[in-house]
């Protein structure tokens, strides 16, 4: 066969494989929305059955011949070209699939369905006791597949891969260091400020119906295709990308609080602007999917942050707000985007500010890099986590639904995942400060309700380029550097040394 | 092989199978509830990809061996047994779908996934120009699959089969020809009565969320798990069995209308209470599916009309209906009963009484027939639709909205299916006459809001059967004899002749 041939046989696949995952994130979708509470038993054995056949099309023998006839061929010289990224990334997932056995691959997919339902049915209960099993089941599980897929230094690494390729926990440490220690002295900083936001103003009675419409307005200001899209209610917010035409995000409503639903929608619109701008022509092949986690999450935090409780974001949307919610009539734009900026250590990760959230990133960094390890139990988790909750953030979680079981990626088989979310939001400090040497200043922009800007200079710069690049190599080829912490602590050091009125160096 | 192993082969292969097809209903129910407007081409493309994995598994050659090792067997001796009812259903499959070349089941799927979606954004707009080249495809598709699939007498009949096991045109025929001879003469003796139901009280205010709720609980009521299963609005109400645990209904609302959104719940909760009730040990396997569309059809008409259309029904939610609905305080229960139950020939077949039903089913029987036999023309159809609408039922459409644009059917593919509403209808009543010499008065114990009998002797008799019985032997097996619309004449006959008062030989 001529490495053409091979290589339409590999696109056909492909496309084949990608409608399967497809069908399974219309499964998630509909497990974490729509599916009546006696449908789960069904929709763990459909997710096991798609698992193995997802893993079997993967490890198919012909794959890997098709690959060895395509590669070296002239095709791939380019390395930037479709075809050239599409092989490299189809032989890296065949590499890794075929690492897996295929009872280990089905195994993984039930448990990790059936740990998702047990985690959303327990937490509300705060049961630690009737979720750890589940829990145990999959960290066994995914020691098993650390172990199958192999690593140079630590097991944890052979996890990471999966959702940031080619990062390891030895070269996140340098980031993650320089981050930790700047955080800690801003943190410190902040906490001596004479400027105390009243955060009480979000906790006033905001209707459900009224959240839902004012963050499915914003959503769509600022470039979030509803008409190819939908914003439904779930226990963890989430976006998914079912395919072209089709990317659906979730959000959570209380209505003694405004933050919660309306960031967590900015931050899932990040996430969809993100692959409503996917390049669709080359849906169903690398060359159309995501770069990684941590590029992904680069987008979310971006929209969630550095323009979402921008000032400029909300001397447009303020006015909006207050016609909307009576409850905020008597607050000004200046106390309304302090409260959102309220800088204070808290239990809950997705409503922590962005000083505090990457501690929270860090403590769950050391504990799912122990367990992969083996160098802590399951057992031991909650006393290790209020531990590290107390040295990070000098906080004692009162029950287990405020600590361990605030999040829902362990259940759901997602260990290796959390510190993509400090990549992210790293990444998106580095991209922003490009964007604006290219387009002047962007918060001037938002207060004009102009968001197209930077979306448009995202859709090209990063969006359209699909999975061309690693994430490293996209972050160079973006901004010209290597991933570089300084632009993160530079970013928050100015807007909250500004925001707090603080004496920091170089300001 | 030893015929052991070929079962466990072909039990594993059908239990994959069904897990495709189960995606598909998923699949489905969103496209029709939950969809965005541009999710419709990957969904498509989606929906022609599964039908092409399907057809591939289902024409497996390996398939037809295994079938040939295990027929003539030990293990398939006792022809009532799950082994040999699995293995004639398998072999039945196999052989319908060997017939069908790969590339025209493809173009199938796709036709009809896109249809539906043309019939939905076209019939609002009654735009029958837009709408006519995707039924032409249809059409032409599904004349292709008749003549691959063969048959004795007419192109139709290798169509209908598929909805009814063994069923054909001229078989049929007697029973509609006794059936219509009798409702016709029923029908003017209506009319000709003094007794004029008040169809307006109908038509009063019904908020949409007190419709809902007052469905839900009268689905509820009779049976429905609403654990296992959950109500949603979408244009053509359907029911749809995803697997065991999740059977899902839809309705369609109108503000300015109690029955239509009301009574196709009840008819979808019939077809759910059915799925719901099959042996879940044999999800998988045919011996745990239904028999056919109308045995499937005889359990919603009959929890729709013999059960929802009783006075006994009424007796039991009338004070409900009153409580939740201040439009119906000045309302009798009997003026109530009368109005439901008002005959009158109408233009919507989903609207129409319990005897025009039966009118619009023949005269669509008689197109589809025509169309599929090459008689008729799609360009013609307006035309012969008009004059059969006035030769049936003395009425001219305004337009095509409602007219032939009013049934999803054709629009997906469904050639062949109307007749089994019929059926349906005859089969209901056929079974109620048998329960009713079980149990005893059945009205008495509705009016008691005793539902439970009627769905425990369904649960028994039917439902647990799973596709034991072909239709026909499944009616014998109930009733102790053969298809006769004799039950079905007797009791409409008794019905309208007490309700309108009418004179007629017999009563």
């Amino acid at each position: 066969m001529s490495p053409e041939d091979a290589y339409q046989w590999l696109k056909q696949d492909s496309l084949e494989t990608a409608h399967f995952t497809s069908l399974g994130r219309l499964l998630g979708w509909d497990q974490r929305t729509q599916i009546p509470p006696k449908g789960h038993p069904h929709r763990h054995a459909q997710f096991a059955m798609l698992a193995g056949w997802i893993h079997q099309r993967q490890t198919n023998p012909r794959l890997g011949e098709m690959l060895t006839t395509v590669e070296g061929s002239e095709l791939v010289r380019d390395p930037l070209r479709a075809e050239a990224v599409n092989v490299r990334e189809w032989r890296r997932d065949y590499d890794r699939a075929t690492k897996i056995p295929q009872g280990l691959a089905v195994a993984l997919a039930q448990a990790a369905a059936e740990g998702e339902t047990a985690w959303e049915q327990t937490r509300p209960l705060s049961d630690w006791q009737t979720f750890r099993p589940f829990l145990s089941r999959i960290v066994a599980l995914k020691r098993q597949e650390a172990e199958a897929l192999g690593y140079e230094q630590e097991p944890y690494d052979a996890l990471l891969d999966d959702y940031e390729p080619g990062e390891t926990a030895a070269a996140l440490a340098p980031l993650l260091g320089e981050l930790r220690d700047a955080l800690i002295g801003l943190l410190e900083a902040v906490q001596g400020s004479s400027r105390l936001p009243d955060r009480a103003i979000l906790h006033r009675h905001f209707p459900k119906g009224d959240q839902e419409r004012f963050a499915r307005m914003a959503a769509a200001k600022i470039g979030y295709d509803l008409q190819a899209g939908r914003l439904d209610p779930t226990a963890h917010p989430f976006s998914t990308g079912i395919g072209p035409g089709d990317v659906r995000i979730t959000t959570r409503y209380d209505e003694d609080c405004f933050s919660m639903a309306f960031f967590s929608v900015l931050h899932e619109t990040g996430h969809a602007l993100y692959d409503q701008g996917l390049p669709a022509e080359h849906w169903g092949a690398p060359r159309g999917q995501a770069v990684s986690l941590g590029i992904h999450e680069s987008q979310s935090r971006m929209w969630e942050n550095l323009v979402g409780r921008s000032l400029g974001f909300w001397k447009f949307f303020y006015p909006e707000a207050q016609k909307i919610f009576p409850a905020l009539a008597d607050v000004s734009l200046e106390a309304f985007h302090l409260a959102v900026n309220d800088v204070r250590p808290d239990l809950i990760r997705t409503e922590a500010d962005e000083i505090t959230y990457n501690l929270h990133i860090l403590l769950r960094f050391e504990l799912e890099r122990a367990l992969v390890k083996g160098e802590l139990q399951v057992a031991e988790l909650p006393d290790a986590r209020d531990d590290k909750m107390r040295t990070f953030l000098g906080l004692t979680p009162p029950n287990h639904a405020q600590g361990l079981m605030q999040d829902v990626h362990w259940s759901a088989g997602h260990l290796g995942y959390f510190p993509t979310y400090t990549l992210g939001n790293l990444y998106a400090a580095q991209f922003f400060a490009r964007a604006e040497r290219d387009l002047g200043d962007l918060e001037a922009a938002f207060a004009r309700g102009d968001f197209g800007a930077l979306l448009g200079w995202l859709r090209e710069k990063i969006h359209r380029q699909g999975n061309r690049y690693r994430p490293r190599e996209l972050v160079k080829a973006v901004t010209g550097e290597d991933p570089n912490p300084d632009y993160l602590i530079r970013y928050l050091t100015n807007k909250f040394g500004k925001l707090y009125d603080l004496r920091l160096p170089g300001l």
